[in-house]
């Protein structure tokens, strides 16, 4: 474990990566909830921040790239510490796309600014933000702890955010289907619920990382589906 | 560079993850063709078998993921060597994305069936595939030959497809403001039609890394904007 070795430049060097990602991790929870409460309540100034934020997401992402390969190189670890390090590698990958979707999200808040959005959609992509953010926060969390079955355990109730995101799907097109004034608006909305969905799936990312590193396995068993309404509409 | 060591094993290390990446390529192009065979002639079977793929792919994923991990446990490789196994596990990771958008596509077979994909959209979708799949064949050709130059213009001209992208997008509106009736398939169109627009930008990530594993550092300069759509409606 990183917590064994005397090599304290080392370790020092694994902790900055961990700062650097949970740096990274606060920023893409913070951009997804901007860019909802900018899209429920059409705040162009919100949303324009959430668009610069991932430069700076963009920026941190291969900043963590250079300095990982600069550790490798120097201290050529193995086992566990190079573990360490090829997976900050990957989470740093999937919280750049968490503040992707948040910056996708915000992008579409002038596409939605002449409608504005019902309020009932409001309440369900809120809704559908909670519980993805929720699961990322925990998942973040366990990358301090690093414990295994923590992880795996997040890794395997994606279920719950699914299930919403199905329910709102429906939602949307039965607005568009009730007048087709909603069309243009809730085809951005679809997406921006599809965004939100794929928040929860890099969480998951992010959990079998954890468990790759603490136990240098992937975990076991067959990963929970990740959106049911591809067939939607298939009886019809 | 890789070729001027004498080490021969680990030149075959490399060489081992430089196939496996060619045969993720493959692969990967031949599901996105696939899945847009299978949606605008609602084959079923060749949509399963494209889902069938997904496993494959994921699989080959892992395999470059641990032996990557094991080449740099034992030959502790700098410089040019070690941005080749960072790179090859970048490419691994963009490579799958794409077979999941094929995956995609193709769990959507089932959802347009009842009613088809009319004629022109078909057109449309084939068309946008044409084009990712052409910039991603290229893309994986500079893998080969490791280009920097090249790479640094297939990164630069991703505009074809995005407007190609958003005109499809248009025209999907517009069917679905045409006549309710439609606004389930073109929905589920619409998410393959991003999917495809997904695979150029993958093609481009794939770019930029083959730029970095030759030169050490990212390409300069902003990168082409991803997707024209976000704001389509804005001024409605």
């Amino acid at each position: 474990m990183a917590s064994t070795h005397l090599l304290s430049a080392f370790d020092e060097e694994l902790q900055y990566l961990m700062r650097r990602i949970s740096e990274m991790g606060g920023m893409a929870e913070q951009m997804v909830a901007d860019s909802v409460k900018a899209l429920v309540n059409t705040d162009a100034a919100l949303a324009q921040k959430v668009i610069s934020d991932d430069v700076v997401m963009d920026a941190a992402e291969l900043d963590i790239g250079e300095k990982a390969v600069i550790v490798i190189a120097r201290r050529q670890p193995v086992a566990a510490d190079l573990r360490e390090i090829i997976g900050a590698l990957r989470i740093a990958s999937d919280l750049e796309r968490v503040g992707d979707m948040g910056k996708n999200n915000a992008k579409r808040v002038m596409a939605v600014q002449g409608t504005g959005v019902p309020r009932k959609l409001a309440r369900g992509l809120e809704h559908l933000s909670e519980l993805a953010l929720l699961q990322l926060k925990e998942v973040l969390d366990v990358y301090s702890t690093r414990s295994a079955e923590k992880a795996k355990s997040i890794r395997d109730r994606d279920e719950e955010i699914d299930a919403m995101y199905t329910s709102l799907f429906r939602e949307l097109l039965t607005y568009m289907m009730e007048d087709p004034r909603n069309i243009t608006t809730c085809t951005h909305l679809l997406f921006c619920a599809k965004n939100i969905e794929r928040v929860g799936d890099h969480a998951t990312n992010i959990a079998e990382t954890i468990y790759y590193m603490t136990t240098g396995a992937p975990p076991e068993g067959e990963r929970p589906k990740e959106d049911l309404t591809s067939s939607f509409g298939a009886e019809e």
